[in-house]
């Protein structure tokens, strides 16, 4: 459960989100294990609307990413039902059934396919999800479907998060605006028991669901897959984007034509911006940290090594405490096993210096570094080699917050 | 450096330490880094002495790992030379000749080959080595080395370790009586600021090099390898077995040998209790975790799962919180990647069952379980399938202390 208090990193404000042509939403309290704030959304789509999604690669995964998994492949969606409170984990047949049921009462009420209404669910695992309290309220929620309501969704998919994250990007293919607008809930990476990480994108681009997959792999592995707060991977994390193709471009037909390069920054950008408001809404965290790795053979060794160092839970409560201690590092770069240049080894804090060319540098002034590291945002660079792989991970720093939030008893 | 305050969870009392036919040791204060406590040891062997070694998979192994790794091929050892407060990693070719230095000098005062002389030290990365305080006391090592000095060697390589480490085994090889004793250091699991893990067992068993490291690789995997802190991994982690071939039994041929079998009994039992007593010294630990895996493909099967409970942040905080929290334990399984059946999936904290055939046990009588994680010994036990693979890890829980202990300053 939330500690109540916001995040010292979170943003000023819950940002304007733009509507999307094609996509209504709507939001309510059905007390599934909260009580008095909206636990229950929908989010419903014209007909003909394509989808893609990355999901857990957990080998526990919960009951409503096994109903996802088996209907993406048809690329088609007319709704999303989610809830907060319950994650619908680990309850076997039982499990299965309430998200069928759950399937069964949104079709029913939008007229559409079972198989084209996706379904999530965040909070305790292993406890019977109220299923009831869901089903007998979608007829509500589909009369309270509204294009501006998306903001009530990111509220009601919060568990441990102190704030509600959303995100939007405007772009053009070939001459023709595009909207993107997103929400995300997450804030231990990733506590089963309320914090799992969720992110809904929906844009009205006009993209068949093999293209829109081929987009957001890519994306999900610079943002969502590129931050870290434990380590802990949920049973439920989805990443769902729903494209309406309300928007009249013509339809590019592979992911590398160059008129979808400005969609595919947008959606870099607003999946970027979901991943890092988790990032910043982390248990406990005092400090927002950027790694940037490069001189890697490849990218994703480039993100393996950042992840190494942001998953050290001693270069984490090295950070807490301020101290530069940069021998960490070398220590979670040399544990994350991928290729490097130990003589080549370069790590700098705040753009200043402290090691380079495999060893320390001489006589380093420690006062800027100190400086940096007093703030809430700090930049650790390191180099690993002359490669061309770089990446950008982003965590936080690992505190007795992170602590109390954890080591409390769950009821 | 060490808090100062013993773990609540250290043994009693050091344990008496048999000597070891062909084998001598001593310790000094040379005053690397502390003041007024022994920090630099030397243990001496017989001619004709074997040496097995297991060492950090860290792609920045510090100066001596990689001098011992080059060294170790040649199967024979005459010294040990071992000093704590400086890792000697990270200092480019200075590094190496510092090393180089450290085996000349004891070559010389031993009258055996450089590469018989193997190197070890613990401590702060990337500062400088303070060779000559430890070349320059060689000469006082070899005139002190006593049969019966073994636990000094234990308190010289302390860092962070609050309480130091010893263990030994009696066994007989063909009738013939064996002994096994062994020291180690390391408590953060690993901070390589100050606390890597080292560990130098010494037998008089008779046994040619290569036969030794097949012998001593089963007992790392289940042992040192099956335990864990904070899940990083030093820079110096060593473990070096010395065989003096004092014993007088005959040489078996292969490490299936069935007259080996007490041996390796008893090698994996001191490598075992040693393991086990640096998990007791975890940095702020308060629980002492023991994790069965059962039911999993195979025994490394299931010890990568045993692992991924054991270093989960969020299982480590809630047996801290004292809380039978299986969710995340049912997240831990799944993150491992490993393969398994949920439908099988099943966990019991000491010997109570909290979920079985995938689901939550129904009506369960929470009390017990309550009662058991008061408790400062916590057994878990999970059952992932029906397939022969089975292991036992230990780790310790995470605590506030862990944070206070790793996010001072170093200075």
């Amino acid at each position: 459960m939330s500690s109540g208090a916001r995040s010292p990193l979170a943003p000023d404000r819950f940002p304007p989100l733009p509507p999307v042509a094609g996509a209504r939403f709507a939001a309510l309290a059905a007390e599934i294990r909260y009580r008095g704030r909206p636990d229950l959304a929908l989010l419903a789509f014209d007909a003909d609307t394509a989808v893609a999604g990355v999901f857990t690669r957990s080998r526990t995964a919960g009951h409503p990413v096994l109903w996802c998994r088996r209907i993406l492949p048809r690329g088609r969606a007319r709704a999303l039902i989610v809830n907060a409170g319950n994650a619908n984990v680990f309850r076997g047949a039982e499990g299965d059934a309430a998200v069928a049921a759950e399937a069964r009462a949104v079709a029913a009420a939008l007229d559409c396919a079972e198989a084209e209404v996706f379904v999530a669910s965040t909070g305790v695992i292993g406890e019977r999800l109220p299923v009831e309290r869901i089903t007998g309220r979608v007829g509500e929620l589909v009369a309270g479907l509204r294009a501006d309501a998306l903001p009530e969704v990111a509220r009601a998919i919060m568990t441990t998060d102190t704030f509600p994250k959303g995100a939007s990007a405007r772009s053009a293919i070939d001459g023709v605006p595009v909207t993107i607008a997103g929400v995300a809930k997450g804030s231990g990476m990733i506590a089963p028991d309320m914090a799992t990480m969720l992110a809904f994108l929906v844009t009205d681009a006009r993209l068949p669901a093999p293209l829109l997959q081929a987009l957001l792999e890519p994306a999900v592995a610079r943002s969502f897959n590129s931050i870290t707060v434990d380590g802990d991977t949920s049973t439920s994390d989805t990443v769902l984007l729903f494209a309406t193709g309300r928007a009249a471009h013509p339809v590019p037909r592979d992911p590398g034509d160059p008129r979808l390069a400005d969609f595919r920054g947008a959606l870099e950008a607003v999946a970027g911006d979901l991943a890092r408001q988790i990032v910043r809404d982390g248990e406990g965290a005092q400090k927002f940290v950027t790694i940037r790795v490069t001189g890697a053979v490849d990218e994703r060794s480039a993100r393996r090594i950042g992840l190494a160092i942001a998953n050290s839970p001693l270069v984490k409560t090295a950070i807490a405490g301020e101290d530069a201690n940069w021998g960490r590092i070398v220590m979670a770069v040399g544990k994350a096993g991928e290729p490097i240049d130990p003589g080549r080894l370069a790590i700098a804090f705040g753009g200043r210096v402290v090691a380079r060319d495999g060893r320390a540098v001489a006589e380093l002034d420690e006062a800027p570094v100190a400086e940096h590291l007093r703030g809430a945002e700090v930049e650790i660079a390191v180099t690993v080699g002359d490669g061309p792989g770089a990446a950008t991970v982003w965590t936080c720093d690992l505190t007795h917050g992170y602590i109390d939030i954890n080591a409390s008893y769950r009821s």
